[in-house]
């Protein structure tokens, strides 16, 4: 079940050249304006990763959990404020969302392990 | 369609005290146990009150929008903060969010205008 | 808010009537499908409406919430025994559930005191 | 329950025009997203609305289904057709959309009464 | 995470045959109402199919996305048309579908170039 | 697919232990509160984990399935009850669960034939 860093990323990175090559502009539109949302505005990039990680848990999906975990860890979320931001997943989405949390603490630890080059780019921001 | 933030307000805190004096303790536990979840600790209670929204959100649960939404007011977000973090429910969670930003938008002027006595005490922490 | 136990089941009669009689068969054979897999079988019908009352609690429909509370009370259920059931689908589906505890709490007392003629009869028992 | 074709129709679009006036532009960019997705393509407008009215049901949002049944039969959905592309919905999403259904037969009647002045006009594609 | 489309519809023939021999005759008659549900009425069986597959989608479910995209190509669906239909999803369900998106990327190819027979027969129109 | 019983708990008691050794203790709580609803109090802990079951399958959840029915089975639920409870499942929740019934029929075998030493330890009760 274990699915390291490096092949999540790159399933993930293969999967959206093919679509963003599809020839279907509205998927290009999309991702684009997926990617504006977590730009930095009123509020911080890390508050906003924060937001797109316990909305991705509640929904249960943990490709987008990997994918803003992984986020938070490049925008300097500590581990215990990443604890807090799951407990409140937990505690809204019920015990269904468990098997998320188990997830999170699969990767969690390779994900700060995983060396960091500055702030993510935006190449980088789609889910 | 248009509820009173003093009606919506009655209505919770009526049927809260009938859960809270059923007689079956876990309840009340449970209650307790998620009022914590919003408390002060690494993360501030207003990026909380932010990720208890969200998850709201994207689960499309008006009434608690309407308790979360209060919940920020009292804690200080802007309009702009609010706007930021409801986008971003809407990005993960589709237009099916739609009738519940509609619905956000239709409470949040009521609730920017209710005055506020410094922060929420624990009493109302009661989702 | 308060919708009275006559008026609700009116609603869903009225509203019944029309989709079995649209004259597409295939919603009257669906109807029938999901009227037998409460009929007493290797389970209790109780334990079937309990099954049905967490089922919807955790999906969050206050329709369907209603409909097996009402069942549930004409096959004996105690208030105890819904209680415990009720935490399970709170436990379960999270915080998001609460605003659908204080519905069936808001038409608990109704349904208690409704007079019941038996056990419900197949004709009651649509969704 | 009932609410009528107008009623609905205005809350609609009076908080629609609170959303795209609120300042915040990526609202206004999401909309217009949406608006996109249902134009005349390889698809039909008919086959893409009925699309949005299954994804409605099964996801169990009212607004939406209202929505979409209205574009619907805007479009010259007949009522058979729209019968079968409920009754998907009801096998894939189960008895819980059940009262979703009860709400569409709700409001058809008065949908298929409504004069209809041609194709929908962008200005009212918005979910 | 790739899996052929071979093995992928072994496991669900293997399955399907577990459930349907299991003695309890509710689950046969449960799908045989299924598969009725897409079959040629007043819509055409290609349309059906792509309601099925958008309802899959907007519910994030890989293996109905897999059957579905599979008919839908024995139905002569064109890759612009399901485009289209999978951007509704899309739309409607937000970018929590996207991992799905990238799923049904991974396994078109494969769906293309496979043979096919003519229409699907009835003993494959299980889920 | 297949995944032994052994080595589904193993994993989940691998990445229950790094969530309760976080030191984050609401956590901890939290668990202990999921672990209270399935001791007997009115209703039995048969009942109470069939409840988990039918909750865990419409909420489309392989893990909490594979949980709730090795519980159902120590507590010595039959097969038939467990089709019956599985079959509500079905019937409230859709097609979209028959996945989830297919994994339930993978496993079940191999949980009927796992030697159980009476009744589960309150250790074991972590989802």
């Amino acid at each position: 079940m274990k699915r390291s860093v490096f092949k999540t990323k790159k399933y993930r990175t293969d999967m959206n050249a093919k679509i963003l090559n599809s020839g279907y502009q509205e998927f290009n539109k999309y991702f684009a304006l997926d990617a504006r949302a977590y730009v930095k505005g009123s509020l911080e990039v890390k508050t906003k990763e924060m937001l797109g990680l316990v909305a991705s848990m509640v929904l249960r999906c943990n490709d987008c959990i990997f994918y803003h975990l992984d986020r938070c860890v490049s925008e300097k979320c500590s581990r215990e404020e990443l604890y807090e931001a799951m407990h409140i997943a937990l505690i809204v989405g019920g015990t269904i969302v468990i098997p998320h949390l188990r997830y999170a603490f699969e990767v969690l630890d390779e994900l700060f392990e995983t060396p960091r080059t500055g702030a993510g780019r935006v190449a980088e921001h789609v889910h």
